[in-house]
């Protein structure tokens, strides 16, 4: 078959898809943020702006910049702005302690961090005091709507030695607990939110008209997500600062949403507030982040909520399987099949696919699949092995080749959305010189999903301040990982084979807090 | 950035769509048919047996399977079974008369033929009787029905020679007239149908409820995309074996209907068969294939059917540019903007883009521009020249970027929905002993959109039966190729440089049967 070679590039190859957006519908409806509109059009200048004022500042392709803001519509201008600009972003968890920050920002060695305030000595150290910018340095909303224009921004030429995966890109490091230790920095590429924003559509349906009520941050996957989605769909993200119940049941008959995206606690409080109607427009709430306890599933049911019940991780762009409505009305607890062009296998310890409803390990491939962690070699081979994501998480398929999750990553927390990773809390819970060694695990919360409770084993003559040990927490910890209770105990229950019996120590703390 | 390679391969390498969606959703509703349902996991099955059939018949990775079908569930299993051997479908147009086939056989050269009939004399020159086959001899829908298994098909080894663009490979040869003189064969890829799925799908919108009402034989483009778009999108295609305004009336309330497709002769005899109201169901009909005359689109407007008018071409795997109902309403003629990635330009001659409201002929670039024409380099290198599909097609851009359409090939005239290039018709009159020259052309008419009529200079001193040629035409062409109306006279009218003027025998062609 005599073909030329294609002359089209595939849409990631360089990817402007926003630019590609406000060709195709510059006058639609982009984003609406606290009753202001902008359209495709109008976002897509502010872009513009934002690129220049960033390569005015140095920054390049391939060069990563970190962005420690709220929720807002720069930060949106800056994602495609970055974009336009061939960077990476870097968004940093904003609730994060300057020391966790200053760690990061260490190891991804940023080109430029945009934040409301200039560093405390910690981020200073880890990246120079002339490295970061107030976001007011950047093109504003109001430039946008005073009809400021800038020219449209051509990317410099890349640099010789492109060190991307050819035909894919880099577009941001998100921050996950991964499996074991640290916070990790997942590579994801504009390939895995293309395949995601796609396969998702074909599973939720999408319709121009739609519009995404989101308060979910911008530096969660979940979050940033909805800005590529909304931009490929040509179809309206309703931002939200933060989750505010109010708020969001205003947004919600105010401003025609028709999807929103939700974590259990997020559902638990809407429900407890205000048990309904929702009104109809809305056609899915995508409820993820963590398990949905089964309580909740049935109170959003009884309320005639939408809920689409979503398995997925940062790993994965986001979206791994989903079940519709009325398969969560069928068979509650049940996440669905796996997404078009996604697979899922559930294996042994030995990676052997376990027999249909068989509880083990999920793994998952797909094009949605990230290009890797940054910086870390060994993390990224261990969790790729194979050509497969290992997410560390249990579950099974059901004979109907529904997946159910029992368990997220082995002994990872996830608290009102937010994923622990105990062993980053039992390591500051060790640097007390009275603690000998720790034990942090999660306890069951109706309004959380979980809730961060801790062991520690105190060293033989010594004596601890429990109250101490969570003061402790809270200067180097983001909140939400502090524990809410901790015991100090003179030796940590263990198993048969020496190791910390975490299952014994939180049935110890769940009868002592009950 | 130390990105590992990406360990996904894309979504068209080596694709089975049909594997993938059968995993995804197995029970959906992929295909009704005259009340006959089959979900995507039945499909999927008879995929595999059609696919070992085939197999076993000596088809191979990359040879070309013919065939010669009217539209049904086994054509469906044929497009799937062909591409998930590694085959390529070359699907002939049933209107086609024995030479016209043979002619195009020939050129084409492939392994096998499907029909229902066997070969012609004229057919068998071209290709072999032992290499036609009846439909009948694979495994059909009752099978199926029965619960018959095949194994899961896998792909033999590619032939060494990987003959198609890397990282994608060729699906169909769909047959075009081109824009002169023979019928040509556009070289689809699975990244064209994929392209064109997807940006359909975020300007039409989707519903995993959809069923999608389809009378376009399959061996046309806008049948052939619904087969890959249903599979992709998780719905359910509704297949008629022809248009018949009974029968699409009676589907539409029936099977329901959210979308279809129509060229406007079909619309006209729907509106002149029943003004409506139409289900409200029904959410878009696309409109396409000819452009729709402004008395029809009037009438669907008055008959609240949501016309989504749209423009395309075989060489760009169907839809360009799209304009939704609302925008129909508001401006009634245009085809709205390019869909997304895909990128017009409308130049001068030489080239050159014109000012926006300019007539100009119609430039489209994007990832569903076809490979090029099949074996024939020449027509290749000319319409696909500088990365962009020279469409032929004269329109112009307006000042919101809207696209209208204000001549389809220059000289090509499209009658019911189907492309007749005047120089195939031309040449069959000038077999005539007493025709000297002749001239084709395309008169409005309301319900074909055209109508072919022809005028001939007779040789001196000889004479010519106007009902002998039409007679002519009849036993070489298709029947929508065949003039309506011949004209006989002693000289053609010529413009001021010699050449036939077409315009001038239009308008005499005009009045005569006026």
């Amino acid at each position: 078959m005599a073909a030329l070679p294609l002359s089209q590039a595939s849409p990631w190859e360089a990817p402007d898809w926003l630019r590609a957006r406000a060709a195709a519908t510059p006058t639609r409806l982009a984003l609406l943020f606290q009753g202001r509109a902008l359209t495709y059009g109008e976002l897509d200048r502010w872009a513009d702006g934002v690129a220049h004022a960033l390569a005015a500042d140095g920054v390049g392709p391939g060069h990563r910049v970190a962005v420690l803001l709220p929720n807002s519509p720069l930060y949106v201008a800056l994602v495609h702005g970055v974009a336009r600009l061939g960077g990476v972003l870097v968004p940093l968890n904003t609730r994060w302690t300057a020391p966790e920050r200053a760690k990061q920002l260490a190891r991804i060695g940023p080109s430029l961090a945009i934040a409301l305030q200039g560093p405390t000595r910690e981020e200073a150290a880890a990246l120079a005091p002339e490295r970061w910018r107030s976001p007011s340095r950047l093109p504003g909303e109001e430039d946008v709507r005073a009809g400021e224009r800038w020219p449209s921004f051509s990317r410099p030429p890349a640099p010789t030695q492109e060190p991307d995966p050819p035909g894919d890109r880099v577009q941001a490091l998100v921050f996950t607990s991964g499996t074991t230790g640290e916070p990790k920095a997942a590579m994801l590429t504009f390939a895995n939110h293309l395949w995601s924003a796609v396969a998702s559509a074909f599973r939720l349906g999408v319709d121009p008209e739609d519009r995404w009520l989101s308060c979910l941050p911008l530096y969660h996957v979940g979050g940033l997500a909805l800005v590529f989605r909304s931009c490929l769909y040509g179809t309206a993200l309703v931002l939200q600062e933060g989750f505010d119940v109010a708020a969001f049941r205003a947004s919600l008959e105010a401003d025609g949403v028709t999807l929103t995206s939700l974590v259990p606690t997020m559902l638990y409080r809407l429900l407890q507030a205000d048990p309904g109607p929702w009104p109809s427009r809305l056609r899915r709430v995508l409820l993820g982040g963590a398990a949905a306890p089964p309580e909740l599933l049935a109170a959003a049911l009884a309320a005639r909520v939408p809920v689409a019940a979503t398995y997925g991780l940062t790993e994965a762009a986001s979206q791994v399987a989903t079940a519709l409505p009325e398969q969560v009305r069928a068979k509650p607890g049940t996440v669905g099949r796996p997404l078009l062009f996604t697979q899922v296998r559930v294996v042994d310890p030995q990676g052997q696919e376990v027999p249909r409803g068989q509880v083990g390990e999920i793994w998952v491939r797909g094009p949605q699949v990230m290009a890797g962690y940054f910086d870390d070699p060994p993390a990224t081979a261990q969790t790729l092995a194979g050509g497969w994501l290992h997410t560390g998480d249990l579950g099974y398929l059901d004979l109907e080749g529904d997946l159910w999750v029992v368990q997220r990553r082995s002994d990872r927390i996830v608290t009102g959305g937010e994923n622990v990773d105990p062993s980053e809390v039992e390591a500051v819970l060790r640097q007390h010189p009275a603690v000998e060694e720790a034990c942090v695990v999660g306890l069951a919360d109706p309004e959380w999903g979980q809730r961060v409770v801790a062991m520690v084993q105190v060293r033989p003559q010594l004596r601890v301040d429990e109250a101490e040990l969570i003061r402790l927490c809270r200067r180097r910890l983001a909140g939400y990982k502090v524990p809410r209770h901790v015991r100090a105990v003179a030796r940590l229950p263990q198993t048969a084979s020496g190791k910390i019996d975490r299952r014994r120590v939180a049935a110890l703390l769940e009868e002592e807090t009950d």
